[in-house]
């Protein structure tokens, strides 16, 4: 009868949880990119103008570098580190401050494939076949890549990692951090408070939504076969300017703004906004008078002053990459730090530590 | 014209890969075991003993705690921790010499996970529902762990990790070695040659299939819900003696070695056997004439005998846990200096490392 009054260990750290107030984390916003080649205008108002906002807001920024994704599919190996390098050159040179931001290379850091491991073990396979953009990309596939299926698992083990409390993501990505809250969830049932649920961080900014040039009704992307369809980082000065000029729009030649109705010129004046920092009123207000082919000049105009300082900045630290790895291996260190001690209180939970200190004698030889 | 006639980078690998000779690398022999709790005779004889002798042989031998597999499947973390420290204490008493084979916890040391991560972007699919094991432990369950799934691909990285060119296994692992022997030749054929392609070391010795005391009809296993059906190296000698008189034999009194027929008494003289390094045959002789009922107080004093001394010395491991974590943290560090090594080549054929001496003007920026 008093064995049958006895809490087992488990239903024990159950009640305690169940007591204990949530526990508060102190505010930490992580974001990682696959570096899978040239930075598009597209990526740099959807992702990096934000993260540079967020730093320069004085946020927690921790920004990943994520090379162990980008083997999940068949990969070229000397594209990936010429990836790699690009990607944290053209990081800095769009105005990531390393001494602000941590910026570091993923499989730098042990500890995210280690916490993927140990969130796997709590992951069921129905979970995970059950996630869209899984059963998108395998549905065309006759062998389907194992990466393919557990990456959503060392996505989630990313942010945990470091216990992110907010991730900035796109509207395709709020499935995967659905997973990363559930499996926080679950760790921190089984296994004790461990993990803070993160926060998705979506942004309203209409700048997350540039079109392709070609085809004004999809998203510009480098998937896109026409390279003409999206403005690089890296692209030549002339080849901005013929983009531009080529941009497809309507037969209206007023300049005006309505996303629904005109998606090409609007788009233009989208990417103006951004580049100039005018609004969209001011924009329209000025430009009146000129027809779309004359406008597209002033554009082109707006976005090589734009970019052509980011492309310099780019160039100098691709031309310095000893400075460049020595950063690289700078943001290592300060994540590992974080991400070992997280580890290492992963490991204590589920009983694969054995610190001294904290044991009590074993029970054991009944001789 | 001349484009078609230049070989791609892959294609350039695979040619040099059929014309170069295959590389030859040292023997090394890897072996894991789970902390899954009390060792028994069967574990003992089937696999300790194997691994003392290929130390004795002075063999380059690897042992690893295997505890990321414990956790593929519930378990209580109080319980882990302890049989991670029992199987420590186990092996050492047992006879492993830290100084002669690297004994360590596979949690210590980071490139499992990793190596693991990266062996997962090459399996696909289907190769891990195909396992046997994989179809029998899961068609049991309603929500199948990922990690019953993936471990095999853990236990591939562990091997490929020191580059172990043999790997002593039973029967029921066949499977899983060929599986990382395939994942072996598929990294070294898409990214150049790494790993060594390593051999299963199956050992022809009886002792590797000791019965269980209550069925001799089925292997010694601490799954059998009846504990009198397995000696424990940990059990108390009043334990010991019982079981063994407690054993199932048959309807015959004489003692005669027959495995086929006779299974019980056999099992018996087998253990008798190991215990006493005496043949088979001897044992008969000296034994005619006892039927089996004083045959097994023989047997039960031969493996007291045998079995005190290494209690004896688990006690003190136990007893000394400040050493005992010395000795597992002194292996973490030998693994880890071979781990690191591999991984870090592994990470330059995938692409993931930059080296700044080995790497040529990267093209880029056009203007």
């Amino acid at each position: 009868m008093l064995k049958n009054l006895l809490l087992k260990p488990s239903m024990l750290r159950y009640c305690l949880r169940k007591f204990s107030s949530e526990k508060q984390y102190p505010k930490r916003i992580f974001s990682g990119i696959q570096p899978t080649g040239s930075i598009h205008l597209g990526n740099y108002l959807g992702a990096i103008a934000q993260w540079i906002n967020l730093q320069n807001n004085n946020e927690d920024l921790i920004l990943c570098i994520a090379d162990l994704h980008s083997i999940t599919l068949p990969h070229e190996p000397e594209n990936l580190s010429r990836n790699i390098i690009e990607l944290a050159a053209t990081l800095l040179g769009c105005g990531i401050d390393p001494e602000r931001t941590i910026l570091f290379q993923q499989s730098n850091v042990p500890a995210h494939a280690e916490l993927s491991w140990c969130l796997g073990c709590i992951s069921t396979m129905a979970r995970l076949a059950h996630l869209p953009q899984y059963k998108e990309k395998s549905a065309s596939l006759k062998d389907i890549p194992l990466g393919l299926y557990i990456y959503p698992v060392l996505q989630a083990a990313d942010i945990l990692t470091y216990k992110a409390t907010h991730v900035p993501v796109g509207e395709d990505q709020i499935q995967q951090i659905q997973l990363c809250q559930e499996l926080a969830r679950m760790f921190n049932n089984r296994y004790g408070q461990t993990f803070p649920i993160p926060h998705t961080l979506i942004t309203s900014s209409e700048y997350g939504r540039i079109k392709s040039l070609r085809d004004p009704s999809k998203k510009m992307s480098k998937s896109d076969p026409d390279a003409k369809s999206r403005i690089c980082l890296t692209d030549s000065i002339d080849d901005i300017v013929s983009k531009i000029k080529k941009a497809v729009t309507d037969c209206t030649s007023q300049v005006t703004y309505n996303p629904d109705e005109r998606p090409g010129v609007s788009n233009l004046i989208s990417i103006h906004s951004f580049v100039t920092k005018k609004s969209v009123g001011d924009i329209c207000r000025e430009v009146e008078g000129l027809n779309t082919g004359q406008y597209k000049t002033v554009v082109a105009d707006a976005v090589v002053s734009y970019v052509k300082p980011i492309q310099e900045s780019i160039a100098r630290y691709i031309n310095d990459q000893g400075y460049l790895l020595e950063i690289l291996n700078i943001g290592k260190n300060r994540a590992s730090e974080i991400a070992n001690e997280n580890l290492k209180q992963v490991h204590e939970n589920l009983g694969l530590k054995v610190p001294l200190k904290d044991r009590k004698k074993i029970p054991f030889l009944k001789f």
